[in-house]
């Protein structure tokens, strides 16, 4: 039986004439570890000998019978074998860098189903004192009135009540036109995406130029590269120094960037510049990133930045530099000496303003008292507006005209407090009133509703016996230009209180510090008859009639666009 | 000469042990392509006849001579055939699918440098009005004083600068952590993120829970899953129904996704919701997105929704219910006088408010006049501001005190313009005066550099009479709430104006439309001696003395924190 065969590596191939020998083994071939045959042809792998080299050849004198036919059989084999090893070899790569989104067999039947928590449970996971705070379209407001709950719109007569509707809501849509709203929706990005680019935080002033941080391309590689850039409020261009065949449109909406060099092109995106056109400002430009079939998109805010108002506290910071105290009066005028004597007690050189809607003009002595006189009864929130617009320093202490400063009524506490935190507003307590109110706005259409919870949010920060809250007391010291951005609106001219923290919301950040205190004078009547009648004339602007609420709620429903209150 | 063939496909492969045929090649061979020897063995490649079958191996009777060697040579160069096929097959795929970063072979050296274009031609691309509009640490102001340049810490005496600008320092740092200024560096995303999810627009209230849009995952397939999410302002949680083993952090700073079902992972991430914790407004939460080495990053802005001041025009929309007119006077009584009379002959009913400095306080005889007496002298800009804090409609007309209204003083055409327009105030022309100016900043450490150009921006949209600009002449319509917002500076006692819209830059859009006129009185001397003594009096108060214009150049070095004025 003639017989050829060669070794790869540790391994043997004997290529014999089908014969006895292959069927059955025979023991000469201890090393003999497996045997086919094919047609007359039998193949024997064995255990190499170490002394055998790889791909070794050798021959032994065997029988030259009808070879050819089995070695022919060798060639199909070792053919069958290269073609077989080139297609595993492309399927393994193909398998590693497969297309990253292999449609997952769909879990076994036990496995997790799709649901949602139940309402109720969400109620309890993201409420705040009872009140859901959770994206809805409507809001209600349960509580009754006794309860000091409002349907604002109840306000309006119900023939008059379409009209104010379609009023109401024209000023409104004016409003969110200069506000911007209502927001775009947010924009979102798309995985796998090969661009790198700034997400948050590229800001340009209006008509100038900034550079855009961290524009990459890490696509596959290709032979051209086409990178284009598109805005729409600005301009785009590259402080890299190529020929216009490599970036197109310099200076317009679109940058087209195409080139070969990789390096190139990094280097351009490195400097592409985006510059504001046209004196604009509070305005978000959507920027495009695209190249092939991938787009990336990121916002650009065009805005100019708010001037600062300092006040300079002086050489050496007296409190006279820093703080002035301010009032209103009307009718009480010995209200208002009783108290202008106790600031000077404690404060001898403090500016104390004070605006008086009173009839008769008073006469009051004092050079560092500055005194407004205004029409007759033009109102309480008009005479807190005036005093405050006439502050010239950085803090301006509200106080009422029949408050009592004492030995606890420490100044400089509040301040300290102003001075080392971001609160704008911090109010003290009179005789242990602290009147700390928070105020929590539901979203919807038709108008916000509005819950107010006595108390307050959460301690602040560094100052243990304070706290943060939305409302406190009618004695408060404030950042002078904090307060006369939010104002005393002159709209409310009799009983008003709580309404401007409401306006203040979004504006102000409110806090409490009980431990600083202020007297209140008695409320027993006055003994002299002229004051006396004055008081009484006073107590009848002063109370809450119906019509006077009427018109607070219909002010909350239109001016605030709030729809109810509980 | 013993030979052995095979085709593959049109091609046929004889293989002869080597001989003179296969140097030279016979003329019998016709469709022989072409032949290599290896040793003693002729391989020769020939154009198969259609009649041969793919790889038929066909046997000739041919001499057994020494076959078995050439054979040999068969198997290694069919074994070498099918190794080259695997090990093409594999680099081939490797190429097409390879990792995206295969280092270019560095361009030829005739291909483009990577230089950055000369900072003279970046000047003219980015300059506006010849002001080099783009990021710079420090700007100068080049004009000198004739052409109202200013440097403006040279309005203190040298010796107290040093003290002067600690202060300052202070004091801006201050107003920087309450506006949360600097901004952080904007956020940039890295290429090739299998994630989705939103780079801009996501909001929440204080307290409030949201639902966070467009989170997605999309890597390579895996056995298990896991995603981490990651907050500091704020607690995640999601609405998906899961159990806490395959959602883990619920309600805290850190939520992890983990599950072997991509389904599941997706539905999940569907419903991650972000609570704000802690009464804060106006801060940026940078919520991070990882799984395994890929991270992403996103911003959540924790805001209060500025809360809206609207204001009712009433049924009839009368002029009297939008705007209110406001001036102040000093000393010139016969001067307004004549302004009030020329206001009732085309305004009969609107309310005019009159803020008077004088001594003497006036008796006016006009139901619609609101008339408020102020300390001597106490100024130009508190009585401005006063003026303005008594306002009740949505817009406030301003005017000088010896301003003269004609048939051409149009309010209407102003109210019309703000009703339709983002612009917050609308100037018009005393006597053809429009004093329109652009102010434009370049921001420096040190302060920014202010440039006064006349004219304008460019044309308004909608109103191609009129335009855009930074400041106008002080006969103007403004919002009534954003006029209070920025408010005239009480320090300002003496000559000011544009002061008032340096204080407005980042918050008042200005408009100009110059075919609304107003008159202006005669400046000649008054012929009556008391009121002629009275305007004496009036213009020492009037005059831009020394000491006045530095205060006001170092009320910009400090409050505004600028550094200089070209």
């Amino acid at each position: 039986m003639g017989s050829a065969g060669f070794s790869v590596g540790k391994f043997h191939v004997e290529v014999a004439s089908r014969g006895r020998e292959c069927v059955s083994g025979t023991p000469e071939c201890g090393n003999r570890l497996g045997s086919a045959g094919f047609g007359a042809l039998c193949l024997e792998l064995r255990g190499a000998d170490p002394a055998w080299g790889p791909f070794a050849a050798h021959g032994r004198s065997r029988r030259q019978g009808s070879r050819f036919l089995w070695l022919l059989k060798i060639l199909v084999i070792i053919l069958v074998l290269g073609i077989v090893g080139f297609m595993f070899g492309s399927m393994f790569l193909q398998a590693v860098f497969s297309s990253p989104k292999p449609e997952l067999p769909s879990p076994a039947p036990g496995v997790q189903k799709l649901k949602l928590l139940p309402e109720e449970r969400l109620r309890n996971l993201f409420s705040y004192d009872g009140i859901w705070l959770f994206p809805k379209n409507q809001c209600k407001c349960e509580a009754n009135k006794e309860q000091g709950g409002y349907n604002f719109q109840d306000a309006y007569g119900q023939s008059d009540l379409p009209a104010v509707k379609a009023r109401r809501q024209a000023e409104f849509e004016h409003f969110q036109r200069r506000e911007g709203l209502p927001r775009p929706l947010p924009l979102l990005v798309q995985p796998n995406l090969p661009f790198g680019y700034p997400v948050h935080g590229v800001e340009v002033m209006p008509l100038h130029t900034v550079p855009i941080p961290g524009l990459q391309f890490e696509g596959p590689d290709a032979p051209v590269y086409e990178v284009t850039l598109t805005a729409s409020l600005g301009t785009l261009n590259t402080l890299a120094d190529v020929p216009d065949s490599v970036v197109q449109g310099r200076g317009q909406k679109q940058l087209i960037i195409s080139t070969s060099d990789r390096k190139l092109l990094k280097f351009i995106l490195q400097h592409v510049t985006y510059t504001s056109t046209g004196y604009q400002h509070q305005k978000v430009d959507i920027v495009s990133l695209e190249s092939r079939s991938s787009v990336a998109k990121f916002p650009v805010t065009i805005r100019h930045p708010v001037i600062p108002k300092l006040y300079d506290p002086g050489p050496e910071r007296k409190l006279r530099n820093l703080v002035t105290i301010a009032t209103k009066t009307f009718l009480r005028p010995h209200k208002l000496m009783i108290m202008l004597r106790s600031i000077r007690e404690y404060y001898p050189d403090l500016t104390v303003i004070v605006a008086d809607d009173s009839q008769k003009p008073l006469e009051i002595k004092d050079n560092h008292v500055e005194y407004y006189t205004m029409p007759f009864g033009k109102g309480w929130f008009a005479g807190r507006n005036l005093a405050i617009s006439q502050v010239t320093t950085k803090y301006v202490l509200w106080v009422d005209d029949d408050f009592l400063f004492n030995e606890e009524t420490k100044i400089e506490v509040l301040v300290d407090v102003l001075e080392k935190t971001e609160l704008d507003v911090v109010g003290g307590s009179v005789l242990g009133n602290v009147f700390q109110f928070k105020l929590l706005l539901e979203q919807s259409e038709n108008g916000a509703c509005l819950h107010k919870r006595m108390g307050f949010f959460q301690p602040l920060d560094g100052f243990p016996s304070c706290v943060v809250t939305s409302g406190v007391v009618n004695f408060f010291l404030a950042h002078t230009e904090r307060l006369q951005r939010v104002g005393f609106d002159p709209r409310l001219q009799r009983v008003a209180h709580s309404e401007f923290f409401i306006d203040g919301l979004g504006t102000l950040l409110v806090g409490s510090c009980p431990e600083v205190i202020i007297g209140h004078q008695s409320r027993s009547p006055v003994v002299d008859s002229e004051l006396a009648a004055l008081e009484k004339t006073y107590n009848t602007y002063r109370s809450n009639t119906l019509t006077r609420v009427q018109f607070k709620l219909a002010l909350h429903y239109f001016k605030n666009h709030l729809q109810c209150a509980a």
